[in-house]
């Protein structure tokens, strides 16, 4: 069992509680022990304060065991300009894979670690709607762009003390199911329970954090602010790749989210705790 | 729009709320133009009350899609004794198709009909706990065998107007999800939810209900209570097949359960309003 450190005072100060929206990498999903030990993890997080309940949600979108079943099945995955197309049956393994396999898995492993549970997508209870993504030059097929979060059932469950394990998963209201980044949907999550909760997004990957030397995790960033992530990206020494993330990051920030986090799946109780990972604060 | 005649005013007379837990059949669940007619009903319903709200549980299987993910994948499906043996692998194909597939494209597609649903499996918030099945002489693998629903989470959402659609597996609370008979599931909700709510239980299946030539739709019995049920069975004017079923239904009816309905999924707007249909009453 562990609580938060640095965020202790939160949930009296401004007198909302604290919430963790937690993204699960790919790389944690497909390695059963790797999950195994995430699962407790997220299971031991406490309130930082005594008797209040910790309000905690968890994001998972795959890993490689939809293009696993793809193969098996024969279903083609396409790719145009490097980005995968959802079209009707790999929504179909994606919905199986997802949204059935991986979320009541990992559902009914936190029921045995005592963490009370829900597994959703976001047709479930109206909760995420979105719409078929309408680019002007590429056909992505099955793929949502979030238009609004409903929150009164998340905060109905959380205050219930019961956890949700959100599948990347969208609706349109008019009965489609939609294929939606996981990033996304915890960052919208994020954002759109900012005003009930304290909120800390919590991104978790195969990396300790912002790197300044990709392959050297000792080279992580601890915090980030705006005036350093210019300075950072101004001398080039933010990674690329790294790019949206902080971006992404810096939007939930600006939307009122308190911390974003990013780091190692793998030192979850760190990254509550603020003992690890990159930390992109406000100010 | 329509409402039950028949029970219009169960809802005041004993002062609980009429709820209505429906198993919808495999049969429909495989017809695509069945299912999405059965779930336009299902939408429909209202409460007999105006200003209540319509309180509404469907329990589902998977129809024949899971054998046909299991031929597709090589998966072969043991029988022993005529009976399915869920083994591993089985065990993941009827997650992905039961609690994946069928369950997110039915929520999907009551949101269109602007109907609030929420898709669940036993072990999300811990609702239906179950143990793995102890057979003297045949092991069914992962089957479950209720031992307990835990109405407080089905109350809060009913009571937030959201129907619920409940996939048939359970889940033993150490981590192991159980596919357990939807028929069962049906029942034990119904008993368990029988002391907060006036409980109607509808089976619906691919025959008009109890009938006296099972070929024969025009030969259904419309009403059958402990007496009849005794006498028909004595003169073995009851087909053996449906003994079981009506075994069951007089089990829920002990239970507290108000009304047992056994009829065609095609008529639920009929199995309602008391104009379809058997009815299994206790007096």
């Amino acid at each position: 069992m562990y609580a938060p450190l640095e965020d202790g005072g939160n949930a009296t100060k401004e007198g909302k509680e604290l919430l963790y929206v937690i993204k699960i990498g790919g790389n944690i999903i497909d390695d059963e022990s790797k999950l195994k030990n995430f699962l407790k993890d997220f299971a031991d997080i406490q309130a930082p304060v005594q008797g209040m309940g910790a309000r905690k949600i968890l994001v998972h979108g795959g890993g490689k065991l939809a293009t696993k079943l793809a193969e098996k099945l024969g279903v083609e995955q396409k790719l145009v300009d490097g980005r995968r197309i959802t079209d009707e049956e790999t929504l179909k393994i994606v919905t199986m894979v997802y949204a059935g396999y991986i979320n009541k898995n990992i559902v009914a492993q936190l029921q045995s670690h005592d963490c009370n549970a829900i597994g959703l997508c976001g047709a479930d209870g109206d909760v995420i709607l979105a719409h078929k993504r309408n680019h002007p030059v590429i056909d992505y097929g099955f793929v949502g762009d979030i238009d609004a979060i409903n929150t009164n059932l998340i905060r109905s469950l959380l205050e219930q003390n019961i956890s949700i394990v959100f599948a990347s998963l969208t609706h349109d209201q008019k009965g489609q199911l939609l294929n939606t980044n996981a990033d996304t949907i915890a960052q919208e999550l994020a954002k759109a329970l900012s005003s009930l909760y304290d909120v800390q997004l919590i991104y978790s990957f195969d990396k300790a954090g912002v790197l300044l030397d990709t392959n050297d995790d000792s080279t992580i960033i601890s915090t980030i602010n705006p005036a350093r992530y210019e300075q950072l990206k101004s001398k080039q020494k933010i990674f690329a790749g790294m790019i949206p993330k902080l971006d992404n990051a810096f939007a939930a920030i600006n939307c009122g989210v308190k911390k974003v986090t990013i780091g190692k799946a793998e030192q979850l109780r760190e990254l509550i705790n603020g003992k690890a990972g990159t930390n992109i604060l406000n100010e």
